[in-house]
């Protein structure tokens, strides 16, 4: 039994966050400083983005995670510190100050940046904003919300209340980014808290088992980021026995961490860089679920799919195409292909052949901004949900001169 | 020794070709309908697209080249005849149309169709446009080339003198496209004739091995099309010793087909939708040439380094970053990357790491149609180039409403 909250990560237990403006960003409205702290030591675990070029704060986090514990976030946005040569130093310089501030130590505070790659990142900014941050921590998840956004338009926050063997857990997330998939605004970053007790070890493994169906089937641009990554927090202030190994309470914990993280992912996919529209690839009928999500990621990532979408053009044939190149194993002779969104639904192609449609109603069920594509493989039990966004105009603006 | 001609295909000796208004398209005044023969059998070979979607002209082509021999290629425009429940029968009577008004063996057609996925294809104006498009047969590669064209806004087409074996032979070819990667207006066509008297074996492995560095190089948007198919006729009438195994004369061979096909690469990135400028990543240092090709690639595939190179930003970040996610091992810390063109040449970034450099120079050597980007990795001897285009607002114009 999930119900939705208020409070984002200062739902749950424990925590308090807050996001000010230190000066890294020069545009002084702009918060650019986050932190995030537990009033306990908490289990922690994270995971991060498969791309060899690594931004310095995830192999900092990496360290400091070893343990399976941490108590702090702290993040900065408007520059990535990726491809620095004291990139790694630099990231320990933050950790170092959030330490000094709090009494928390370093190798418990995880470190992240997004923003531009291979630009110098001062600590200095950091240092100086370092003691208003701290001062000001409180019920203030949305400022931190905002303190991590680059070209996020909108805030990205949710919480859960939840229940694990009687007790009462919470649970609550944020986000900035538009999908695994920005390198140079580098990254999609989410950060998860927790009050549930639950061990490093199924909280690693809960995390590493989410991100499969949720934040890896996210994708705006098909760029996997350098810094793109997911932690989460756990306090264990909500009292319930610890969970340290599969079961009803794990499973619990894990139903809530999805409504979280896929929440998470729907608002990061329709907040695309210059989308208007969230695309939702909704498969079934594939061989299995794996052979499903490699297929549902293939149609969300077609740039001529998304185009087409921007346009509200039911241009089933580019569906088909992006099926047929995923490298997967599939019939297309049994492929059925529909449209639908709040406006209604549509059937465009049957057994991989067009079906006579109104073209009319297909545009209708298309111009809302939020769209679906259902694909019927009829080839088995395997299904998936992959969410993207449509290809616009307003994304070549962003990224035609994101560093000027 | 190699000598551009003039001619296009129809260059070589015995090949004749034109290209017609039938009224698959609206537009009155764009050829839709192409037709190149030879005087004589010629050896003959073909490659296809690896979508598993795969246009009906295609499966018929496979027929009808089973025999490594062909006389004629007929291609329409406007309808890719992909998708539709009558396909093969439509494709079949394309080649029985041109089999009754030239006498040439139905078998011996290879046929094609580029245009829209999904909609019905009538031979009701193939077989009425057949007797002028045959009554008009001559020195017309400017026809056939423009026949072929969807959203393509240049002809393509060239033609080389070489030769094998002391004697004086010439390859010609067109294309149509922008690259392996058109869903929709379906596709990459391109059309080779040559008088080289080569056996069809060894023509097939020539032009295998030829697309590996060539074709297979390009990229628009990473879509690869269904409709995709690459063909070459050998007529033999230049006199040469027919090429029946390695060594020289197919060397002087292949590297012709080379010289063609490099070029009609080229020209098809240059031409992407959209597109403002080609983009040629040179990379070397690589562990062995197929890295190397999967790491060019990459870069030149990423959405975010294309729409960095429409606004001209030398955003270096961006390409380690798809250098990256390559899926190919890497050492990141060895990387160096220049960029350059006619306005000169620029490095910024060095073992992985950014260094000084004028933005102003930058934003000069990257504002010509064609920018090249140098990658170097420092692990080994592997090298390969790539084309693409920059990503523009034009090309979401295109492909949002393709088909209205």
């Amino acid at each position: 039994m999930l119900t939705e909250i208020t409070g984002g990560v200062c739902a749950p237990q424990g925590f308090t966050a807050n996001g000010v403006h230190c000066g890294i960003r020069k545009n002084r409205t702009k918060r650019d400083l986050s932190l995030i702290v537990s009033s306990v030591r908490c289990s922690a675990a994270a995971v991060y983005t498969q791309n060899l070029v690594k931004g310095a704060p995830l192999l900092v986090t990496r360290e400091h995670l070893a343990d399976g514990y941490a108590r702090a976030i702290v993040c900065n946005s408007g520059n990535a510190n990726t491809c620095n040569a004291d990139g790694v130093e630099i990231a320990r310089g933050m950790a170092q100050t959030v330490a000094e501030h709090t009494g928390i130590d370093a190798s418990d505070v995880v470190v992240a940046s997004t923003g531009v790659i291979g630009q110098p990142l001062s600590l200095d900014p950091i240092r100086s904003g370092m003691s208003d941050l701290v001062a000001g921590l409180g019920d203030h998840s949305d400022y931190a919300a905002e303190g991590i956004m680059t070209t996020d338009t909108a805030k990205k926050e949710i919480a859960f209340r939840f229940t694990v063997g009687g007790k009462e857990c919470r649970i609550g997330g944020i986000a900035k980014g538009s999908g695994m998939i920005h390198p140079n605004m580098a990254t999609m970053l989410v950060f998860l808290t927790t009050d549930a007790a639950i061990s490093p070890a199924m909280l690693s493994q809960a995390l590493r088992e989410d991100v499969k169906t949720s934040f890896n089937m996210v994708s705006v641009d098909g760029d996997t980021s350098t810094n793109d990554m997911v932690t989460v927090l756990a306090s264990g202030l909500a009292g319930n026995e610890e969970i340290t190994g599969p079961g009803e309470a794990y499973d619990a914990f894990c139903r809530a961490l999805s409504a979280v993280t896929v929440y998470l992912c729907r608002r990061i996919a329709a907040d695309g860089e210059g989308a208007t529209r969230l695309i939702t690839c909704r498969l079934c009928g594939a061989a299995d679920d794996i052979t499903a999500r490699v297929l549902a990621k293939s149609v969300i990532c077609s740039s001529l799919v998304k185009a087409a979408m921007f346009g509200a053009d039911a241009n089933w044939g580019r569906v088909l195409c992006a099926l047929g190149y995923s490298g997967v194993a599939l019939d297309v002779t049994r492929i059925d292909v529909a449209f639908s969104s709040k406006e209604g639904r549509i059937e465009v192609c049957r057994d991989g052949a067009g079906i006579a449609f109104s073209e009319e109603d297909a545009k209708r069920i298309l111009t809302p901004d939020e769209v679906v594509i259902e694909v019927d493989c009829k080839a088995g039990a395997g299904s998936a949900e992959a969410w993207g966004c449509d290809l616009t105009y307003e994304y070549v603006k962003i990224n035609g001169d994101y560093r000027t």
